[in-house]
């Protein structure tokens, strides 16, 4: 243990319990990864804060030994956000994970950052609510802020950003902030909730989150669709949004996916680019939706539709979609899955997934594409074997090639993952002389680069 | 004139053609002023561009001369925004009024600033799309999107921030930036789209605005209901909301305001609460919309309610509400009308209207009440006479109980007229330390505080 370590332990168990203070390797090791494929690094301690104030106190002694802080919730983010870079103290939210009010009549939600989203979902759903935002993983609240997750009911709902109505802060100087209130609207002063989300641990670390939340829809409908081309379902779900059907998730499967599915799950899926769709409404709208759905698709060369609207039958419906991630996983044992990122204009969509797949093929690589086609925002799941440098490096090649596609044509080298380590690269090419405004807002925020350093906005 | 001016003219006319630039008192005194009630103020001169790099080249003038900057777009703000209250040059966008693109596929449209609202509607619906936000006024984008400008359709389309995909933004030193992109979604670099609006011309000029659009619904049907109270209003409302049922536009109208509209209109409106109700959506979904929404208010106390869905019925529903605040100004010529704007959750909605009523008839003043209450945001429309010192007194402490209530119950002191000068000495009860966060954005992004100084967060 370092000298500087064992002073920074010794003032961290004065404001802190022992047992709220760890040095033990296990525990590091647990922090020094997430579910990227990014190089791990340990934190040289890791603190379990109680209250709003623990944090605070960290952060006093942050500043006092210049030693970086790394918010940490479950470790499920895909770009290295919480990984030490610098080492440091690991800040694991885990027990602050209390749902401290749901408020009904305001559809909202007030949850320590701690709190998973199946968590929230188990307790809205006594008050006949839900909380849309569904990145796959069993995330924390308050990871999913820093990252602004999305995921598959974006399409409708809209991204994190669009839930969060307030975020208590813990600046880098222990102060304690509010970045919003509780009402629906607001034009007083600058918008904090915009910029804090999204912000990945660099401008303070979240303790407290006011979330919007939805009543649970009425009426659900699934549907799953196959086509001749990848560009005929993106072009279906383009008139499908023209026409004003207000579809809650539309996901894009490509061919060679819906075989890896095939192989995982011993079904016979069509093996053909596939849409999967739910749409949310009153019975009498859905019903209508659903029809017009129909006819569009037709009119799209759909070669096979398919709806669901009991709860068993939509899962069975959306099985391979949801079990896609495994299918690959264990389609190719020892190999670690690299998932690429983009997010274009949708007019874009259909080229830059085509694009992405010849890329894939014509660097002999192996992977599957899947997109949230109404966003315009679709991944490459690649199997990489680690210790093979050169695979390596064309997997690094295809993730530039497919980046500079969608930024040459307006779209963004991140639509939901975030920044982390791995979309650095990127930033100066994507946000121009914009970055230099983030790099002063991160000085003035952080001057002394002790929040989550070297992520998102990096500033040496 | 003074010999600063004098100079500033002639570098001014070195960069831009000579009728560019103007110091013209009538020109000024178009200026000076927005729809408030606020004291006016001449800029010292008025510039129009007619590109980004003109607005850059001002910025350098600006920079050079340490003479402040105000970004102008029609002058329809409501809380002195466009005030130069420390003089300078005042950038009038009416020049820059370019519909660039409309992107069908995308959703999207590419506008300059001095587009105004209706202008860009007249386009979009060669198109079959439409602009959601409606503030009222026929404002432009570029005004609208530095004050965060919402309205009747916020409820279900979100406010102007929801809108903004990417804004070119010329910053204090002159540097053009873009903060966002034309993806729907993007987890890269800090969020600045969210800052940018709502700043209020404090941060940089916007130059260019690329918005999302929606299509026009397939079908419309307007409703107006009364109830004996406007708690029973409210809380239909809430019930609705509750339901899942998407209302595009609900406002509650108050009955001293129906009063007003009966005398203005010579209607013969029921004189009670009403609301104000659109939905939007498919055919046989609305059909069980207002099905569902018929029993909902009927538990609610409803009086009365009727419906209709062509255009022309629908704007005769409407009526009463669209020429409310024309009611109120024939109704007291020679009056002033002065608007509070406090938003809260829509649970304290019913108490805080009538909270506000009570005030206002304590006081003695005259005014009507008008609300968003599906967002929780309302108005009390206040006729003024701006020579009665004593009057001016109560309107002020008036406005002081309304926002104090909102601010005790989680609210905030505007819910979409903005900052401007009016609430700014509510800034530091609303949002505490966070204030000093906006203080340090502003100071380091605008150093020499020569962006639309004194408004929002004020720096001297």
């Amino acid at each position: 243990m370092k000298i500087s370590t064992v002073n920074i332990v010794e003032a961290l168990t004065k404001i802190l319990k022992n047992e709220q203070v760890t040095i033990n390797e296990t525990v590091r090791e647990l922090h020094g990864r997430d579910e990227s494929y990014h190089a791990a690094r340990l934190p040289d301690i890791v603190v379990f804060p109680e209250s709003t104030e623990d944090v605070s106190k960290v952060m006093i002694v942050s500043k006092e030994y210049q030693v970086p802080v790394i918010p940490f919730g479950l470790g499920s983010s895909l770009e290295g956000h919480v990984i030490p870079s610098k080492g440091g103290i690991t800040i694991d939210f885990s027990l602050m994970n209390k749902i401290i009010e749901v408020r009904e009549n305001d559809f909202l939600v007030k949850v320590q950052p701690g709190v998973t989203r199946t968590q929230l979902n188990k307790e809205l759903k006594k008050h006949g609510l839900f909380f849309t935002v569904d990145p796959g993983a069993d995330a924390t609240l308050g990871g999913m802020a820093a990252t602004n997750a999305s995921g598959t009911t974006t399409v409708k709902y809209g991204v994190m950003r669009d839930q969060v109505r307030d975020l208590e802060v813990v600046m880098a100087d222990g102060t304690i902030i509010h970045t919003g209130n509780m009402a629906a609207k607001s034009a007083s002063g600058l918008h904090l909730n915009g910029l804090f989300v999204g912000s990945e641990g660099t401008l303070g670390c979240f303790t407290e989150l006011t979330l919007r939340v939805y009543g649970i829809p009425e009426h659900v409908t699934a549907a799953r669709a196959s086509f001749a081309t990848v560009n005929d379902a993106v072009e279906a779900v383009v008139s499908i949004l023209q026409a004003g059907i207000p579809i809650a998730r539309v996901e894009l499967v490509d061919e060679p996916s819906i075989k890896q599915a095939n192989l995982y799950s011993e079904t016979n899926y069509k093996e053909k680019p596939t849409l999967f769709l739910e749409f949310h409404g009153n019975e009498a709208g859905l019903k209508q939706d659903v029809d017009f759905t129909k006819e569009i698709v037709k009119d799209h060369h759909c070669e096979d539709i398919e709806f669901e609207t009991d709860n068993a039958g939509r899962n069975r419906l959306w099985e391979a979609r949801h079990n896609l991630a495994y299918a690959f996983i264990h389609g190719y044992p020892g190999k670690k899955m690299m998932v690429t990122d983009v997010c274009l204009p949708i007019s874009e969509l259909a080229g830059a997934v085509e694009h992405a797949r010849e890329t894939v093929e014509s660097l002999d690589l192996t992977g599957g594409i899947v997109g949230h086609v109404g966003d315009g925002n679709f991944h490459v799941l690649l199997m990489m074997d680690m210790n093979n440098a050169e695979e390596l490096a064309k997997a690094d090649e295809l993730n530039e090639r497919i980046v500079m596609y969608a930024l040459e044509r307006g779209g963004t080298c991140t639509g939901e993952h975030g920044v982390g380590i791995g979309k650095q690269k990127y930033q100066e090419r994507e946000h121009g002389a914009a970055l230099l405004v983030m790099e002063k807002i991160k000085k003035a925020l952080d001057p002394d680069n002790l929040l989550n350093p070297n992520k998102n906005v990096k500033m040496d």
